[in-house]
């Protein structure tokens, strides 16, 4: 169950992940599930968000670039990306944004 | 149908708006297709992309604040978000980002 993420004051960082899935699971739901317990593993990790419907958003924060970049080299989620690439996403966009400004209730 | 954006190359700003809903329609899901209908009217829109399951993520992307400021205080808006506060969110957070990179396939 993924609701709202109790992210500190800004600034820090927000990975904006959308993406539209092929056919069919091919191991995909194990492997999400593991990379949410093992992101939230990692330094610097604030908090994550994730829905699909048409397309699946998963919102990862973040306190500095150098966490992020952690954890893209992380060797686990080397592998993980490189099935997504292959098999389980027809199209992905990763966007890395600074939050400056927060509300909310 | 919510599909990737197909966005400008960086800087522009993301508003990450995640909220959980309460009980029953009330008009929401008009006023929901009112709001997309409306937001892409506006200057500096880039395009936007949602989902929900138990959160809902709905990321708009535009190519400047102050875009995102007037939007913000759109008259049509302003009573969304008004009725949005008092009915259709149990909560909510809205985060306003600018995005440093981007990559995808």
């Amino acid at each position: 169950m993924s609701l709202i993420a109790n992210t500190p004051a800004p600034p820090y960082f927000a990975v904006i992940f959308t993406s539209t899935r092929t056919e069919g699971d091919n191991g995909y739901s194990e492997m999400a599930t593991r990379m949410v317990e093992l992101a939230a593993q990692q330094h610097g990790f604030l908090g994550m968000e994730s829905a699909r419907e048409d397309v699946g958003i998963t919102v990862s924060y973040w306190s500095d670039l150098e966490s992020i970049k952690n954890w893209k080299a992380n060797a686990e989620h080397i592998e993980a990306q490189k099935t997504g690439r292959k098999s389980w996403y027809d199209s992905f966009k990763v966007r890395i944004s600074k939050v400056e400004r927060e509300y909310g209730i």
